[in-house]
């Protein structure tokens, strides 16, 4: 379906070394080896969209949900592919699959690590908005999150590929939305293009009054995204039996870990009966089709919104992610490999 | 039902000054009063016993889940109380309440502050382990921990009130239970008496390592009533999908607000899955006849060992507070009014 040539070689993206602070550039290096051959009950992938997430950063500083990223290895991250060539009767060239192998034009798998795909124009959907970051805004914020209408419902990191669908699902469960991010630019379109109802430039200063001034009756739902001050702020202005929906944690990803928490643990969970939650949308994957098909459904009603951020060629994921991880991005930042 | 001779006047312990730091004696001042006499569909108690409790330190911080303690207002607190006069025909003298009405041996209310209570042997059961500490251990353990057969539950401040009940159902509900106190006595108390798997004293110093040491298979449910460094290294002890019971912050009751929470937090929160809830018991107090009745059945049985560290005489209400906030009780502190 791919009409591109096939490539007699395949690029890969290898750490050659662990960030100690920021990721830069330096910590990747390219090389091309030969393009595997499928043995028996095996499947050759080739990658069409390589999908840059920031919990990569965190996946390269130690233990996390999955085994950390070591020298050595081709960089992890979840693909769209194609399948070019296959020793499984499952699965015949041309099929769409997701994967999770990572920075490379090919890989050679098995069954159990492709997930069959429908085609569906356009096919960058399944890296965004019915993508992992899709599906984790999905279950992150109707399952842990629960809004009801008239509730206010704060969105930290709102611009992001997680934050920009959240924030719009929240819009359509009736609640009231805040989002918080890092730019007068972002701030307008979060309101502008999403229709948020709210939006704070946490770069301005002053958080916990900014955020105050954005929610005069307190925050019943707050979608983490971030951690560290932006999470300590909300904690102050949660609504008794609030939920704080913990998703993530940017504000430590990309440096040294922090040496404290946010103060009101576990004093203002208690007062005020809060419920703090992780996840990570794996757990949820028996739900996985309904989440696509219920956000496919909300985007072809024009009730949810798609921002992807699509940069043409594998070479460039590494500054990629490092741009990401300084916030460059509106929406789902996308490699297009093939 | 009481066999004390009726005084003629009313003792009242007044909060005569707000702490900044450690509450002392000097923060209350006794007062004789006249007894106050009932109104129209009012009804006239008699404190038998004042339940002492940290959280009533908490209300002299400031705003918790009820208004703060200003200076020159009666001391609040649970108590219970038997009926001397009534305007209201639904009580009649001799009837046994419960009520909030705090340190002093009579108060006039109306029916909507009382509990009835029935007569029961022996009554302090009714300021403990079916009062508001046996019931906070009650619903938080079992509606917000959840312990399952098998699971590794720790529960800090074991040998306290709450603590000591908590561990115990967590025991009838099959888990290996450890408990956190601050000495030895109390830590071989928690394991002889009361039937703990095992036991740290917080106060040997290398909390981590201690408590990892009794958790080999790491925490699935801990029930946190205290917050700051133990409640930190449970986090980094929790297994995936554990849940933490926030149920009180005793490290940070009895001084200076700490300027940093634990850290872990929101990272572990996400990578762990790990579920944080806050609670107040009058939350469930639509259940509470169904808990007071379970415990007291478990009680009989006796599965539930009962300590009640009952202290005589209102006046020493004050110094018995002081010392609780120094851990010097194990099980429940009581006064004995009357």
């Amino acid at each position: 379906m791919s009409n591109k040539t096939t490539q007699d070689f395949n690029r890969q993206f290898i750490v050659t070394e662990l960030p100690k602070d920021k990721l830069s550039t330096n910590h990747f290096t390219m090389q091309e080896v030969e393009v595997p051959e499928p043995g028996p009950d095996e499947i050759l992938i080739r990658t069409l969209y390589l999908s840059l997430d920031p919990a990569a950063r965190a996946w390269m500083q130690g233990r996390t949900y999955r085994d950390p990223v070591q020298p050595g290895m081709v960089m992890p991250g979840f693909i769209l592919a194609e399948v070019v060539a296959s020793n499984d009767p499952d699965f015949v060239p041309g099929e769409l699959v997701e994967s999770h192998s990572g920075w490379q034009d090919y890989a050679v798998l098995k069954a159990g690590d492709l997930y069959k795909l429908p085609w569906r124009e356009p096919v960058t959907h399944y890296m965004s908005v019915l993508g992992v970051t899709g599906k984790t805004a999905y279950f992150g914020m109707l399952d842990l999150g629960q809004p009801k209408p008239g509730e206010t419902v704060v969105v930290s990191a709102a611009a992001g590929a997680v934050g920009s669908v959240a924030g719009q699902i929240a819009k359509i469960k009736g609640a009231r939305v805040v989002g918080i991010a890092g730019s007068e630019e972002k701030c307008a379109w979060l309101i502008d293009e999403l229709g948020f109802d709210a939006a704070v430039n946490y770069k301005t200063g002053a958080i916990l009054k900014a955020i105050a001034a954005q929610c005069p009756s307190g925050i019943d739902v707050y979608f983490d995204n971030v951690g560290g001050d932006i999470l300590e702020a909300c904690l102050f202005l949660m609504n008794e039996r609030g939920r704080i929906v913990c998703c993530g944690a940017l504000a430590y990803y990309d440096g040294v870990p922090p040496t404290a928490g946010p103060r009101g643990i576990p004093g203002l969970v208690v007062t005020k009966r809060l419920r703090m939650e992780g996840f990570i949308v794996l757990d949820f994957y028996d739900r996985r089709r309904q989440a696509e098909d219920e956000l496919a459904t909300w985007v072809a009603e024009g009730r949810l919104k798609v921002c992807e951020d699509i940069i043409e060629g594998l070479e460039n994921a590494p500054q990629g992610l490092v741009g990401l991880l300084a916030g460059q991005n509106m929406g789902k930042r996308i490699i297009k490999v093939a």
